[in-house]
């Protein structure tokens, strides 16, 4: 069975609002939904006192309906009673304001008052509900993520920096803390990240988003083992959330889930959205892959794509293509926030497969088609991608590099990991993650013909030694600017940069040139440096292409470097789509890693899961698309379609 | 006897001024001074210590030099013992943060402290001016609208909130506190929105500004009624500002004071200014006739136009074009911030009739041609504009769509009012301004041909009923983008928007597709959607104008329904300026609706009070305009003239 | 002996660094280091408990090397103990948040728990190196300038309020309190400028910069006291940094430090970078004169010109040029922030001369050539720059400036002041600047033929005097737009503007007109004017330039007045740099104001410094400079040249 569904609330609506949803559900082939999410203040109306009345005739009618629910615990939003019986359980920002409910999230993840009161209200529904007919999936807390500053916060902070650094010393040591007289001569002098008067110490802020993210996991893992022990049979997930913002290392949570869940909204408007969605899905594949094996798109926005500042409304087809996108790229299904559009609340507008306008309307048209298709699929597809690429992706890198004091404002690791993305994306290969920061590094490599490292700004001893391996081994390298700069602690390796591949590499940068916006300089192949600039000497490596003007005329600019059996490239400059493109095609050809289909018309993408191959047409024209041993197949504009392999 | 004169502010300057004031007053036909808006720390030097020596002797200057007062009340800024004596009394942010005096309006209207001192001091100055033979006018207070979120203004919400919903099912329902988990157990656990983790509830935010306009309006209520028990025969007033953060309903004021006193800044540059004097003249003639039925605009600036960053100081004879067009559009005359130039303070550089230069300037050698000129009306003007269209003006729907989670972050709607009122006044247009909110809003509907709904996102049944109504008995409707979607709690009127129109117009929308900035759709009479498209589909209308491209090809953006006697109109797509006045000038041709005189010369306008034409002339040549059943007259550039009619 | 080092930080590093540190050192002909300036929890790792192993050891190797020290107090950034300790001396900002360690420079200056921390260690400083044989220079704290509005800030402010005003009254006059019903009767009712509700009072806000500015100085001079009395002989100075947010009014200063300087960081990429090198180089010379004579570049990025946003590599030979024509400007050296590159921390990217690269980079090359060529000048530097032409420079006018009721909020105080340094710095004039708020300005004005004025918007009458004085006595006099506007309170000069300058300049100004961005007006020389625009009526004065446009059309635009034996010019519009330059060049013809070499080829610049005459090429082919008496000097693209003079 392929998960198709959504979050739903019939908290929001009177019972007599049910009955249809059930009828809408079966009409739209709804074979699972979210429940109780933020059903908290529904659940337990006062604290200790639950009322079950609501869950019970829902989870009833949506089983007798034969929809499955995957069950929430509620405690991401604590009921407003909360507030007046814990406040030193609402979160504290850094200027010290302690925030209060009214929105959602509003909690503490270190008050013990807020984990004794989650913990209750799970035990309480596990209690209840673990074994009821209807229960597919556990569905703990939502989007792990409110960040707090406040005193119990210090208190687990400095826990847990006491067993990471062991003692002072080697905190002081590797926070660099000699640097502004920062050095700690007692544990109680340390606090969480607060305002303080200028630039905050970067390791200081790096270890408190580590902290966090291993705080939300222990918190999280209190209510799965409680569940898991009312019904050992029912899967138990969480649902990711991404952003800079968010303290969660999801590659470090991989192992801990039953399933990997994952929110996602693209975030581009045009065609982006598309490049995008094959972004998250094969993300999301990457953490299955270093945990439970499974993933499942939890939540995308049905109808609209969001912007800064914007709801844009997808045209027809497009729902669709997305939702499939995801399940070629490996998820169980595709649900949605939401089931229907709220009549209240902060987000009345959010799309819905039920929108205002009622079943009577084009999103909901779309949705039965797309739910006739899923159907349809459900015996189809099974296994996974198969990539011999793989691009690495690292969290605390990400955080590393949103501080302030470094060389530009503009460098952004999501969009260089995008970036290389995109190119093998543009290009028809299938793409996988990988997590440098994971055990079990070095084997993962052994998959891929090429690793690209974007932005890898973070490295271990290890997982340098396992790609300077995988070289060794005959594979294909190619890093980017700003990787293997520093240890994990964030103290720079010394000599030259990138320190941890100069020797792969074969390079030592001298010096970085942050170019400004709209600046570049010509590149001796055509091309043009946008953005970073580095003045690289070689040091065994080939120099590819050479910087045509400025200072650095002549000066390498891409190299490449024979290291034991494979070839390791350095990409020293910031270049377009289109560069970076070139570069990796061409990287591509010497490995012998091709498209999944050769010969595709533009704006169609092909994708195969398992046997399966998916044929999505992105364009306005209906395409013909050459097949392997088979006639060629016809995919309307706009449309999917699929075509069983080998 | 119209009003000409400023906020006069004589405890800033040596008495010695004080004779140059007067006698600079007399030589420009000034008539009525503001006095004391900000005299609290002089009049009540220490808390209970009161020294009436200034204005004692400021008063019967004024009165010997045959200027009458408008002496206000100064409780919009309380001294600074207040702050020692009271802390308590001062606002507090939404982060907590109690603010000090420093400024100005450090004051928190729900503390019983302030309340109890502003009641104090409005009593003495009633006892000792009440019956001074100068007093024409009472000034409450100045310009309503400091927010507080502090616990003594949580227990009067509570409170407000507990007359208003009843019981807290009721509020939950309205709140839709389903959502995000937010159902209220207890009164205790309301609080004024404060600074919370994500989106506040749309809802909360609402009632907590329209708790803030009605205890704003209790605090004028609790002076005004202490003034009038002094002396019945003193008008009392408050002056109305205008601007998106003030939590003032003043249609709902109207009634409370005797005359409609309003602060009117506009802020653009250009010709902008024009229409902007025009809009708002016309809206507070509204207020008005809702009200006490005069008006009275009691500050502008004389000689500059403040945009954001920057003050722009008119050109010769625009101080004069200004006042004028207020007067011809209602007011009892033209008063301004302020007489004098500061020579310090946070406002020092704010224009002024006699500025830094002296009478020696430009500005005062206008003022004295433009009292003269008032000086001659005085006895001219009467009655009222005459109009036969009117503009739904809704201060809550204002608010709701002030916040973060609507599908378009332009979404303005001062902005879309300011559209419909700027095409009727670029075709010459009388306009009046209608209030879906009050009572009585059906029999004022009867007044009119023509009835323009913009931007009206919160409507009630009554007022739905009433345009119904109006439509059915033969008036002709206007509807924008936004209008009639949800009920005054904010919450969605579903089935499709505009849900309290559909049926009046003849159309069920099924999707919003807002267009990004720079984006725009072809229609099919050569006009352009931006900003906003609709999926409409029609329900009985007839489609006007359709869309020549995008996905929405073929689809309606503007219908017209035939409704009982009526014809109602939807207008889905964001337009131009010069597209709302195609699509009005049809509907006023079709609904017999004439300009004030036809044929005007371009950059020409003419407005119609009582039995008294004015005639304004924007641009820099100058213009014969043709009178009906009189010769042409002619106005020089920048000037005015008047023409009796009838 | 050339000062040429930079901060330097061993502590750090492991000891075995610092041999490697020191032979570098001297390999780079460094002489002198900054040592300690960030070292308090070094040397007193809990307080009261010092440690001196580190400083001894390193004070120790340093001297062997023969390498000088600037010997820091380490008062600038408290250890995390101190935050425990005392939290009373941390900074509150002006919305009540205390501000917590973890950056740098957490104190509150008005903390006698603070002070009293900061004067033990300096005086454990002094008692163990006053004597030492490294020692050269104390370097008192670090860049003060940390801003706090905690209560005892409010309790220091009253004081100094009470010295500087006498009484409430006199208080209340010099700051207008009676606007906004300020007025103040006791003097616990006064609070540094704090969160309020709207605009703050700017004589309020002006005053409490005043304070801070001597609050500092208190710190700075019971430091140096202490110092003083453990070795007289030892200099002692601490780093002034320039910045609109610093409270310092460094011209006051001067006369407290045996030697002027200077952090120094110019922040334009391109060009722009070396004029913003040669006004920070003549400003400090400015102060240099006004206090001990001489002056020292403390600190600049050897590698790094940094803009919003971004680090910018010089190009080769630039680090050179720069330092040079530092020297060229009479200071005593070249140092830099910093010598190492650290391995973490906040600024781990801030520049060095041994980058994370090492000794082998192009940074450290360059540093080893400009070491040699500092050494080769030692003995051949002396004297100071002899200049005909001054510029005003008034901190309190910048600091009024910055307020929020301005006419435009693109006035831009140090703008103005560079546009005029950079109309004579591109014209090869040497500039000097002057301090109207200092003590003997009369007699200063003495040595000058040209003085310039721009943007002095407070004045006193003494200043004032002695400006007219100095044309009388056959000055040239050039004032830009907000010069003379205000008394020292900030108190508008009544009558006209400019109210300080109208005698002098034969004008009176009864109307300013801002322009908009982008808006301009052609003047009748084909010049433009920018930005601003005035309604200037001459009373004596010949008007120069007319506007050809706008309702100004025919006014003056600039105007020049003969007054004694001298001649006043009033430059009331913006102008581009061309237009100032074109005005500047006329004045200086007139007054007999030649170049230091005339006919230098484009991009070359020279500077005499007593008898040596330095040369820079700015541009990237070799230049031949025709030399007085001598053959023309040779000076290769990007390089440096020196030539003996008289």
């Amino acid at each position: 069975m392929l998960f198709f569904g959504g979050d739903y609330n019939p908290e929001q609506w009177p019972e007599e609002v049910w009955a249809e949803d059930v009828a809408l559900m079966r009409q739209a082939g709804v074979t699972v939904v979210s429940l109780g999410v933020f059903a908290w203040s529904h659940v337990e109306p006062e604290q200790g006192r639950f009322d079950f009345g609501l869950l019970d005739r829902i989870m009833d009618r949506l089983h007798e309906g034969g929809i499955k629910v995957a069950l929430a615990t509620p405690t991401a939003s604590p009921p407003p009673w909360f507030t007046l019986a814990h406040p030193e359980g609402l979160p504290v920002t850094a200027d010290g304001v302690r925030l209060t409910h009214g929105s959602r999230d509003t909690y503490c993840v270190s008050a013990p008052a807020y984990r004794a009161a989650a913990r209750t209200v799970a035990a309480e529904l596990a209690a209840r509900y673990a074994r009821h007919p209807a229960l597919a999936l556990w569905h703990v807390h939502n989007e792990y993520g409110t960040d707090c500053r406040c005193d119990l916060t210090a208190a687990a902070f400095r826990g847990w920096l006491a067993k990471r650094h062991g003692d002072l010393d080697a905190l002081n040591e590797a926070w660099t803390t000699a640097f502004w007289s920062q050095r700690y001569s007692d544990w109680a002098q340390i606090m969480p990240p607060r305002a303080t008067q200028y630039l905050p110490n970067p390791a200081h802020v790096l270890d408190f988003r580590r902290f966090l993210s291993d705080e939300f996991l222990g918190a999280f893992v209190e209510q799965r083992d409680l569940l898991r022990t009312a019904n050992p049979d029912i899967p138990i997930t969480t649902n990711f959330v991404q952003g800079g913002w968010v303290s969660v290392d999801h590659a470090r949570w991989a192992a801990e889930v039953d399933l990997i869940a994952v929110d996602h909204y693209p975030a581009e408007a045009g065609d982006g959205a598309e490049a995008e969605t094959a972004f998250g899905g094969d993300l999301a594949r990457g953490w299955a892959a270093a945990g439970p094996g499974e993933w499942l798109l939890m939540e995308t926005a049905p109808n609209l794509i969001y912007t800064p500042g914007r709801m844009h409304a997808k045209e027809p087809g497009r729902l669709t293509r997305h939702s499939l996108n995801y399940v070629a790229r490996g998820s169980r299904g595709a649900m949605y926030f939401q089931w229907r559009q709220p009549r209240g609340g902060a987000e009345l507008f959010h799309s819905a497969l039920v929108p205002h306008a009622g079943p009577d309307s084009p999103v909901f048209r779309e949705a039965i088609g797309l739910g006739r298709k899923l159907g349809a699929l459900s015996d189809l597809v099974g296994g996974t991608v198969a990539a011999r690429v793989a691009i690495g992706w690292d969290a605390p890198s990400w955080w590393a590099l949103q501080g302030g004091g470094l060389p530009s404002a503009e460098i952004d690791y999501r969009a260089a990991v995008r970036q290389a993305h995109r190119a093998f994306y543009r290009s028809g290969i299938a793409t996988d993650f990988v997590f440098p920061g994971l055990d079990g590094f070095a084997a993962r490599l052994r998959a891929y013909r090429i690793v690209v490292l974007p932005h890898l700004y973070l490295v271990s001893d290890v997982a340098a030694d396992a790609i300077r391996d995988f070289v060794a081994g005959g594979g294909h390298l190619v890093v980017g600017p700003l990787s293997g700069i520093a240890d994990p602690a964030g103290r720079i390796r010394l000599g030259g940069y990138p320190g941890a591949f100069r020797d792969v590499l074969g390079v030592r940068v001298v010096e970085w040139r942050p170019l400004a916006s709209g600046d570049g300089i010509a590149l001796d192949d055509g091309d043009r440096a946008t953005g970073w600039s580095e003045r690289v000497e070689t040091a065994g490596a080939a120099t590819v292409v050479r910087y045509a003007g400025d200072v650095l005329a002549g000066a390498p600019a891409i190299t490449r470097n024979r290291f034991g059996e494979g070839s390791a490239w350095y990409v020293s400059v910031g270049l377009d789509d289109d560069g970076w493109r070139r570069v990796l095609d061409r990287v591509a050809a010497e490995a012998g890693v091709t498209p999944v289909l050769p010969g595709l018309p533009p704006r169609v993408e092909a994708v195969r899961r398992g046997d399966l191959l998916f044929l999505f047409n992105h364009g306005d024209v209906p395409v013909s698309v050459p097949l392997p041993g088979a006639d060629p197949a016809t995919v309307p504009p706009g449309g999917v379609a699929t075509h069983p392999l080998g």
